[in-house]
C-alpha cells in the first residue's frame, strides 16, 4: 500500500510493525476478529490510533496486512529428488493449509482490506517464488519442466478458486492429480 | 443465505427483492457504493429498514446478493458449431466480463458479503452452466468432450485466480490459450 513506508529492519517502522502485528494476533485469540478495534489494538502495542491509521489506513487494512504475514511461507519447499514428488508435496501441503479454516479466514482478510490489490499480488508472489524453487531444482538436475505460470495456473489456480468458489472435494489426491497434470508432457511428469 | 426465504415468482417476497434490488443499483449509479446506507435503499424500496436486516442480515450480504444477480449471464452461450471455436469464445467474454471494472467489483462485492459461501457457489453454478451447455452441444454434434469440472479448473480458475491475485497479462488470447489447452488431448480439441 503507497500508505506504508519503506520498512529497514530494527528501525522505527519495523518495530511498530512488529507491535502492531503482534497484538492484532493476540487479540484475535482472545476477543475474537469481531471484537476487534483500532484503538484496541494501538493500546496493546502501545502506540496510538493514529500511528495506526496513518499507516494502514483502517481495521480492514490492517486485517489484510496481518493475514498476509500470515500466509508467508515459513520455510522452502521439501526436495524429494524428484519434481513430480516434488510438486505433489507441495500442491498437498499449500491446499492443505489454504483450505484450512485459518487459511480460509487470512485470505478471506487477506482480499477484502485491499483496495489497490497490493496483499493478493503478495500471496500469489509467495506461491511463484515456492514454485519456482521446486522447478530451479529439478532444472538443476536435468529434469525437463514447464514454466512458473503454467504451473500457477494449473495447481495453485484451481485450488484458490475451489477454496473460494465451491469448497468440495478439496483432497490430497486432487492436489495431486493437478501436480501430475500440470507436469503432462514434460520428462519430468513420467 | 439461510436468511432468504423461498422466492416465488411474483409473490410479494418477490416483489420485495426486486424492489431492493433496484434500489440498490439505481443508488450504486447516483450516490455511489460508499454512500450506501440501508435506511437510503429501504427509502427508495419503499419498504422498512427491518426488512431488508430480516431478509439479507447487513448491508454487505444485501449488496452481495444484488452482485451475484448481475452477475447472472443474461443469454446462453454463443454456438459457432464447433466446441473449440465454442469455448475460446465463451472463455474471452467471460474474462472480459469479469476483468471489467464493473466485473470486478461485483465479483468483490459477491465474495465479501458472503460470509457462508452461497453467493460464491451461485456465481460458479452460473459458470459451470454455461460450460455444460457448451459442452452438451458438442456431444451431441458427436465431438469427444471433457467434463465440466475439468474446464472450470482449467479455463474458469486461472482467470478467476488472476484477476483476484495477478491481473496482468489478462488478454483475450490468454482466453483462448486456456480453452485450447483445456482440450488438448480430447478430438474437439484439434
Amino acid at each position: 500500500m503507497s500508505r506504508k513506508p519503506m520498512v529497514r529492519p530494527g528501525g522505527r517502522s519495523a518495530r511498530v510493525q512488529q507491535a502492531v502485528h503482534t497484538a492484532v494476533r493476540e487479540l484475535q485469540a482472545e476477543v475474537g476478529r469481531p471484537e476487534l478495534t483500532v484503538p484496541m489494538i494501538a493500546a496493546r502495542a502501545g502506540v496510538t490510533p493514529s500511528t495506526i491509521y496513518r499507516r494502514w489506513g483502517d481495521l480492514q487494512e490492517l486485517l489484510s496486512d496481518v493475514a498476509v504475514e500470515r500466509l508467508r511461507p515459513e520455510a522452502p519447499p521439501e526436495d524429494h529428488g524428484r519434481l513430480l514428488d516434488d510438486l505433489r508435496s507441495w500442491a498437498e501441503q499449500f491446499l492443505e493449509e489454504m483450505a484450512a479454516p485459518t487459511g480460509r479466514a487470512y485470505l478471506r482478510d487477506a482480499l477484502l482490506g485491499d483496495p489497490d490489490g497490493d496483499n493478493a499480488g503478495r500471496c500469489s508472489d509467495y506461491a511463484a517464488e515456492q514454485i519456482g524453487t521446486v522447478l530451479a531444482r529439478a532444472v538443476e538436475r536435468g529434469e525437463d519442466v514447464p514454466d512458473v505460470d503454467t504451473v500457477i495456473d494449473r495447481v495453485v489456480a484451481p485450488v484458490m478458486y475451489r477454496i473460494l468458489f465451491r469448497p468440495d472435494g478439496l483432497t490430497g489426491a486432487y492436489a495431486h492429480r493437478l501436480a501430475e497434470e500440470a507436469l503432462e508432457g514434460f520428462s519430468a511428469g513420467r
